[in-house]
């Protein structure tokens, strides 16, 4: 073997304050945003109805605020955790301004923090990843932290530098979209019967309907997003880890629950921001995801009176219609006495979205 | 729960008279007509040779008939058939207009009749649905009646208001595709060796190839149009359904088996009209497809003496290749003494297309 | 059965000298690039990234060789191979000019030579197939043989012509891409780390990562090049095949082999040549791909002091990673005492790349 194939980094290859640009930028395409709709499931019309998006005051449809994340995702992982144990977190995950079929994303990310565990053969690194457009606009920031492989197992590093993370993205902080225009917003476009104003905090909203996953589907949306993890590709790999099975990708796990949320909340027009998110367990192909949405809090936006943001938790659960099964999302495990999520909710994302008002004036 | 999502209408929901403007107009791009070939094997030049439709007279490529149709009628679904337990049939299917990929259709429905079954569980609903361009020409219509739960099972609500609908739509209706210029037309094209003359009443053509549906495949397609029937998607939901499996929406079969009479009907350049069609047995992945077309009728065109019409009756049959394995297409039930679709037959449309002549003079 | 449907040609059939010109030509849109990246996992950037493409003197992306190839040979198929039993061979094989999405490809083939196989059963058929875009420029040339039934098997034609095709692409008919202006390059845009200077012939580059191959996905693909040969679709017709299951179509595992080289290749910028290749054994779905390349030769560009080319084999196995499991791509085989491909090979390509230098003045 030559060495010429990248083998990934390694704890050890991280240094705070390295910036990594991610190769391969991709110039997003109407291909894409129909894959998107076709894997997913996705409605919003904002992503499929050029005539809306431009009553609006866009260009043109909008690019699905989660195929841009995933696309930058993407890009992040050949750098950043093609030797990743585990997904941890995300943080102050911001969508500062439309993406249009044509434009050409590009990524990179600077390392931010680093934490060698206890076992000596994992570390968590911490990282700060950017997307921009072609003209250089900055179009996605996300902080997001991973578990990945010692190149030397058992050798101390003694490496610890945990980054402070806001725990929710600052009110102040919070896209308001300024070329959004809901001048001439009509629900009729969305069939949305509810706005701002209609959502009261501590409210369920269940999405009435059930997506099994096939293993074509989810890996064809991967490899659109070029995300290269093997974990949700090679099953000849994977048939001797737990479960036996490839794992599916959390962001297709995203995107199909948020899909499935159109149902209840139509109106729902762009995501501002993520607070935080958990891959609450893995999912596999065969599984039926569900998915439900509990209205947090509500948020004025710095000025806009049109609009407000709703802040939500978007569980999505495998294998259980939580509408007519009800569960609760974290339950006490009785061997460790400690809180972990119910063995069937596999996401748990707290995010915002832009809503418009009932009363626009 | 909130009530906020959709549970769909029921039977006493729905007033005659009324009408649904379904909500989420959808622009068509490339990238859907991409996605139709890939996931049916449609070969027809009409929709994917941008040259040979330009000398035909048109702007450029024509969005598949049948992706328009599958698009029109998921936004119907929402609407119309989510509480659906049978979809019965179709009336005077036009296809009034071409669609160019960057059109956006959207589509209303109007209840024309309803008529409550015997059970007390369930009753028909007929609707009259067209799909309009953004410049608000009628593109597509069709009448439609579907079985729907009712709300109040057991509970008799006497309705019984039966439309009058056309067993098939008169010659003097059909579209004659007036911007078709055939002047320029060569079948070295298509490669078709076959004009409206060389067909006969009775004859059949076999199409010759299958095609096996995988779940990935007809749910991909399904979501492209944006059709959301939970039978189609949610396997926990029918994992306790009669075949324990998702149904295959039928219009896909409807666009793969039309997909496969390429093979004998190259020349067949649109659809102009269905007379009525009948989902004649459910389908499900692993099912393979055949399908052969009988020549029912040979129709001259109001003012075209280029082209002509043909009146088909298209069939498509499961798990069995009819053309070595012949069958009949309807057989008598000893059980019920009736008269009934062979079990292996999942489609039977009836449905007129557009066919040049070999003397265009 | 009319016979008005196309059993395709058999031995019989072709003529030397008799040209097929190939119907159904189709325009490559955004939408076939997508799905072409999403099936394949391919992150070749100047297939995605438009800036990049225009920075090297290119219009816009630019279609992938492999899309190029794969939609020409699609074509040819009806006319050629409908009633192949095996696809025995390429030579020759070149790719002329860029393609660009928009652009409207035909196909035609010429007959150059037949040769009756001694059972009297098959015959193998060789043609020349060119590809053209709507302007008439050559795009794609390759010679191809197959073995195809006979009508009347048993039946001795004493056809033995063979046509004397090169076993190597000669230097100085290499496609040198004009059109390709390197003033600008960057390896950034690739990630790629390695030159032409940087690789030795003998050196073996593992690409690193397994693809595991699904039924939809390979049908997709295929679906997307319009390609009709039943021996990929049709489940029930392959059940009393050996295997029992469908066959992958070849080019898909050229595809997805090449994407995976990626890893290690990321500056091989264009294909420019295929010397032959080898399907060497079957795969299906459930099949895992890994990849290897072998760099063969060096080869100096005429007219090019920028920019080399790299003769490679690429090889692909299944079901057994080679980088760790190291495999003999031929053995030895006791009963016949043949070389024969190792079971687990499934793809050997002889082919060259463009590649920029290290030293570009």
């Amino acid at each position: 073997m030559s060495g010429k194939s990248n083998p990934g980094n390694y704890f050890e290859d991280f240094e705070i304050g390295q910036v990594l640009d991610h190769p391969v930028a991709r110039t997003i395409t109407e291909g894409d945003c129909s894959l998107y709709i076709a894997l997913t499931g996705d409605r919003f019309p904002l992503h499929c109805n050029a005539e809306f998006a431009q009553s609006l005051g866009y260009r043109r449809e909008v690019v699905n605020d989660l195929l841009v994340f995933n696309i930058v995702f993407g890009k992040s992982v050949n750098d950043i955790s093609l030797n990743a144990v585990a997904n941890l977190g995300y943080a102050d995950v911001r969508f500062m301004a439309p993406v249009y079929p044509g434009d050409t994303l590009s990524a990179l990310s600077k390392v931010i923090g680093k934490k060698e565990n206890s076992n000596l053969k994992t570390g968590n690194v911490y990282v700060r990843t950017q997307g921009f457009n072609q003209s250089g606009d900055l179009i996605l920031q996300y902080y997001r932290w991973v578990m990945v492989r010692k190149k030397l197992a058992g050798e101390a590093t003694d490496e610890k530098a945990i980054p402070n993370l806001p725990a929710e993205v600052d009110a102040a902080d919070l896209p308001t979209c300024p070329e959004l225009d809901l001048s001439k917003f009509e629900a009729r476009a969305t069939g949305g019967r509810w706005f701002w104003e209609d959502y009261a905090p501590g409210e369920l909203v269940h999405h009435g309907s059930g997506m099994t996953l096939e293993e074509s589907d989810h890996m064809t949306a991967t490899r659109l997003y070029q995300n290269t993890a093997k974990v949700h590709f090679d099953q000849h790999f994977m048939r001797d880890s737990p479960g036996s099975l490839r794992l599916i990708y959390g962001g297709h796990i995203v995107s199909v629950a948020k899909a499935l949320s159109f149902n209840g909340l139509e109106n729902a027009l762009r995501i501002l921001a993520w607070n935080g998110g958990a891959h609450a367990n893995p999912t596999h192909a065969g599984d039926t995801l569900y998915a439900f949405s509990e209205i947090l809090e509500k948020i004025e936006l710095p000025g806009r009176t049109d609009a407000g943001g709703l802040r939500l938790r978007l569980i999505a659960v495998k294998n259980q219609d939580p509408e007519y099964a009800p569960l609760d999302v974290k339950v006490m495990d009785e061997e460790t006495e400690r809180e972990r999520y119910h063995p069937n909710v596999v996401l748990d994302l707290d995010y915002c979205v832009l809503i418009p008002k009932r009363d626009r004036t």
